[in-house]
């Protein structure tokens, strides 16, 4: 922790999505959050009054797009043209959960890249620069060409269950296919083992089975994701993991979406405790006793102060 | 209105924001709306699926960018991403009512330039041209750099009262001083004079009054604005000129975004009749028996067909 | 007034629209202007020489884009391209007259929208801000990306009138329906009410009159306008004030473009003085005794400064 | 396949890194291929001579960016210059192989991300579409934004292992944790379940070990790749199945890159057949009788004809 | 010349520099000129009406950059931008005469390069193809990434001295060191040897002479320029071939801009004859015996044709 | 020389082309050259580590485009790409030779502008300046929007030989039409007259003759270029010279490029020496007796320190 950052030409904004992370991220870097008030008028249209100058300086915005996703870019992308206009030297995003990720490719036809279009929109209306953690798929960082800095959570969400010192031996679980490369980091860093679940149908007309790959008996089997949402996976997931005779369920995620029944999903599935980070802002009605929230301040404000201070971010990047 | 439509190259979108208007607009030109779902996940964002191939086609995408702003707007710019990847020859945007068209300017240090910002984003995911109605400022046209079709909806206020064939004298009022020039076009068809409602503080610590400049003594007067919002300025109106001899008071404007406390504004008001379109979806609760609705179908829909077979399409223009 | 100006990487440089304005400024900031020539080749070509290196500095350079205004705009053009293509940090154009303003929209079919054309050009040949003057539309701030310093000269204005202490009431006179938020902003300052002067055809067939919106009878009036070019406007309105009861007329705007048949209207006009500042430049010819000149160089000059040493110029946008 | 195709405005163009595949694509589709002659001047820079008018022609240009790939992107880049300033009406880009597809994300500090380079540089140059197979990240698409069409090669794939009607189980095997979703499609179309190889280290300073995650004991393993390069991953991980239990060993790809060692590698491995497309052209001294060459040929052609027709290509992206 | 054009989608129009060529290319294609007046108001600034729908139409704008140069240079920006705004399908340029030519590279430090910002001006503004003819250097086609044809007056003068058939030998000189390449390909369709003219100054402080580097004896000598301004190079050319023995000087350019004491030097000079194009409209007191006007419209206008048919354009390059 | 360069925020880095002269340039400028690695994979993909942070640096990379052309330009490009990523403030480009200079216009129909497509090509992966060295046309400094430094090589050329203190007449020699402006820069310096070699074919079906223009009978030619490719013309020349009469020739170029059969043909020449600089780094084969190698490190480097200061680079242009 710093104390006050002595270069006033940097400055920190947060907008609506996850003040209490800009708070705790200004706190870590030492700085006051800028004044700044973002509104709604009566029909739902952004206002934003930038109110100190921030000519010649170097802005770093903090703002998830997360739920409600639409509102929150469109913050974003305001702030950004009022920055720009408003002569700011630089305008660095500081995007913790960046929205819409999923939408990374054509998976059908006639699909939009909303990952991609979004990358657009920030570098039209002004950005200079992009820090975020842990994309759905690091390939994003290609849709943008000016700076980004990729920042990697699997550090912080390893570490706490290290501390945990578990007695058996553990499995690091990918939930689905597309996640072994994740849970392959992970493993790395447990020293563990992996294995995948892999849904299918065996045959047509037959339901659907979670059918695990990779050795999972009598070992506590620790879930990972980038992002966890509907909770429909992970928990199904976890249940397989326990009738497949795993001896105990733990999961982990950066991003907790956790839209529509997640909560009650997660709180009734066989998972014993799910580690997020602060990532998106959780509502109180999210926090249930099974969720244990890490906090990415540090890793964000570290990575701010190396960016303004021409540091080498590389080590922030695993 | 048309019977079938015959080049199967023209297709017509509707987004969320209006659908009964796109229908209506559709039916106008003598085609289906094209097959497409825009709806949203359980985390909010949107999920778009167009389900016709459109390869090679002029696309007339019909959203308003009304409430909720975010939204639509969104929605209008991952449509355009969508089609342009599914390799539409044009894609056109129809909007009715054009969104954060307020922001047009600094008006005070620091502020976006909302307007101009939403036509780089549109622009920049891939739209080929624009048709919209009653811009809040006629400049915004020149945020943008493809072509633009701006449609006046004045002539269907106008011939509304026109067939009422009122035997007082009717003045034209502007409800402030930067709407002169509207309040001036709608005077020229209607053969009227106009009056400014001219709000101002006649000494500090003096209460603000509403100052009638002109003369509407005994007279019908027709309050005419672009945008109606929250009703406050136009109710005020309504009741200054009633206070300063007018007969009877109508109003009238293009946009019925009708914020907040607007409809118990409206009837609790001396306004007898607010006649609007239907740029902006009205719901159910906000259709009291003082509004009037008139239709826009028949301009828009005659603007699609005139720019898809190149035909002029300058006599919408006034 | 600044004694020598620090800064060695703040040069000033006038091309030749207004080049009396552009010493003005550079003394109140403290500096030489820079060296360079900006002439004609014997087919009309312009050459420009800048005759001291400019690598890595932040030029302001000073160009009304008044009369003539094709060869000033093209001045500017070339100047930016080869301060660009020499290295200079930043390209800031304080352009105190910004030509072809009025052409800001399609008020017809396939009309230009020359003041958007000219701010995508600027922005073309490389300019990095824009510090300007009273546009003829505030909007005409959003068709720049980059940022834009709008000052105000109504204070200007304002002040010397308030010096001159009427005796009798004053109205402030916006000359057409289009300048009303104008007039409305002077009379703020001035604590006045408005009126306008609403040119009409009362009936088809019978000449336009000019009818007085609002009460003048025995006031002193003072016109404002941002541009009076021919003069038609201005001086039928004076008259028409005149003939309607108002005791003594004044006129004022920002910018004397003053062509054609101006002055021999002006002369024979019942404007018992007409108020400009120095944005354009007053041929001799054009120097007549009603002609009252008002400096906005140190308005430009400070805001200069500002920019220079990124402190907020906000106070000079009122 | 068709026989002369009727539009004279197609026209199809070989560059050199795959001519076979190209005059059989041009056969498929119907017509010549155009004449231009691609050389090298003496100092190895590329000359081009387009030997037709293509005025206002849809051209496809195909090209592979394999090896020597330099060569090759710059060939297809100079060809798009040449025909965006000789007037073609579009320049579609048929890339059977997208060259440095592997480098589409930082995963170090400091490296480029050359896949985005790449597909700036055939933006910038003028290409209007992109017509590829099988990419090595599916997010590569949103790298780009004209419009384009990827293919898919696990078909022609699937059905010549379908064709084989093995008595054996078979499983799919991904050859690391990165490939499992493409191992998964495989697997969709074989009824078959899937297996990764996961080589990892199990305690520190103690050999890597090629752990087979999932049952592969007794069946014929068939291993999927994108890209087969220096073939090592591929052959330790035959040998692998083999020492655990596989009864027999396929292989196959969509890309056979085959540097270095590669086919040295493969002739004594374990694989008893490795299936590859013709995506990149195999020299006479690669083509060993282990390998098995599927044409992609009527694929591209189909996609070709269906794009320049206006028909959905959807039906080939899977 | 060709009757009634048929394809109604070709609208050619004409600015102001040289009405009487753009007459004659209409003509020669078959088409009448648009409708469209291009005026000034009285303040300099250009008004531009577009009098006939053009909406999807290919329009082709004739418009030397001739003196004077900025104001013609401005209404053709002006009129891109108008065109662009009522939806041309295309916007072709047709400047015979391009201007600012010679300023294509940074001579001396701190030069601009105005050619180049003219290319990007037009690009910027709107243009999609540009037919010009005899460029000052070739390499300024490349200064565009738009497509632009590059026609080559050599064969029209060529042409013309051919008719004479001189009885006596011949030699082509070129004026000065930079127009070598030039008199080459004159020679070559003459048949003929080239002299240069080398002016140098012999040692310092001596005053500079017309060195003739090759034979000319004896000679018919044909001076030929691509431009002919002040014609103070030409003309002492000519003076110095007569001195040094050549038995008649003709000399020949393609753009007679002739601006200052151009005509006077011509008319004292040894030239028998200059022979020009009109792609620089002459006005009437510039019309000496001494000069031949030769048409380039057949030209330019086959050039529209072909362009518009989308046929081979080549046959005009040389 | 200097000694340690002050700054730490200059970097240079030298990629595969030139390595030898990236020392020297570092040397003469006192740093050492940044620490990274640019290799091939195995399939002859570029593959760019950059070992030492460079955010908020100015790089300047050293780079000429030489043979393997392609794989420098593509090294040259990926450098630009990963030092844009990884934050470099500048990424400026030093290029002695620029490849593909010869291609700068459309000579014939439908040929590429290869030299503006590798300007767009850099500009568009993010370079910020070029510095560059005897460009083929000095009109590619305008294919650059980026400032761009053009360096001249002829003095060093001259000073060499005026140190030879030849006691005959010296003539400088352009070997052909193209070439006569570099000619007459270096006979300015040298204070001799020029002469030109005309190749050309008297009549049809009779060889071509090399034909000399201008007197060089007893003369010390000095045959100079700005590139020696295969060295035909250079070599014919010479060898023409000594048949009319010259006493002994010398030749120079900027840029050695001397591919295929140019070193046999200069070592069989008449040649007695040709001068080069190191802008191309001459292989050991290459290096024969007769050829004499300037450097032009000096020169470079002084322009890196000059452009790192802002200091004037003028002086160098010449």
């Amino acid at each position: 922790m710093y104390n006050q950052y002595v270069d006033p030409n940097l400055k920190i904004f947060a907008l609506n999505s996850n003040r209490a992370l800009a708070e705790e991220i200004a706190n870590f870097v030492g700085v006051e959050l800028g004044k700044c008030s973002v509104k709604r008028f009566s029909d739902g249209e952004i206002q934003i009054n930038i109110e100190e100058s921030i000519r010649g300086c170097d802005v770093y915005v903090i703002q998830s797009t997360s739920s409600p996703v639409n509102d929150n870019l469109m913050e974003l992308l305001i702030m950004i043209d009022a920055l720009k206009r408003a002569s700011a030297r630089t305008v660095n995003l500081v995007i913790p959960y960046y929205g819409y990720a999923r939408q990374d490719r054509k998976a059908r036809a006639r699909e939009p890249i909303t990952a991609k279009l979004v990358a657009n929109l920030l570098e039209k209306a002004g950005a200079t620069r992009v820090i975020t953690l842990d994309l759905h798929a690091p390939q994003i960082q290609g849709f943008f060409d000016i700076p980004i800095d990729h920042l990697m959570g699997v550090k912080i969400l390893a570490d706490y269950f290290k501390k945990k010192q578990f007695d058996d031996d553990i499995v690091i679980v990918s939930p689905d296919h597309g996640g072994v490369t994740r849970a392959r980091k992970m493993a790395e860093r447990m020293k563990a083992p992996i294995a995948i679940i892999d849904k299918r149908r065996p045959k047509p007309n037959v339901a659907e089975v979670m059918n695990i790959v990779g050795n999972i008996e009598g070992k506590i089997a620790i879930l990972i994701d980038d992002i966890i949402d509907t909770a429909g996976t992970i928990t199904l997931g976890a249940n397989a993991l326990v009738e497949n005779g795993a001896k105990e369920v733990y999961a982990c995620c950066t991003h907790p979406v956790l839209s529509g029944p997640a909560i009650d999903r997660i709180q009734n599935s066989n998972i014993r405790e799910l580690v997020v980070t602060n990532s998106i802002a959780l509502p109180e009605e999210k926090k249930i006793d099974k969720i244990v929230e890490l906090s990415v301040a540090p890793l964000m404000g570290e990575a701010i102060i190396r960016v303004h201070e021409d540091q080498s971010v590389s080590m922030l990047f695993d």
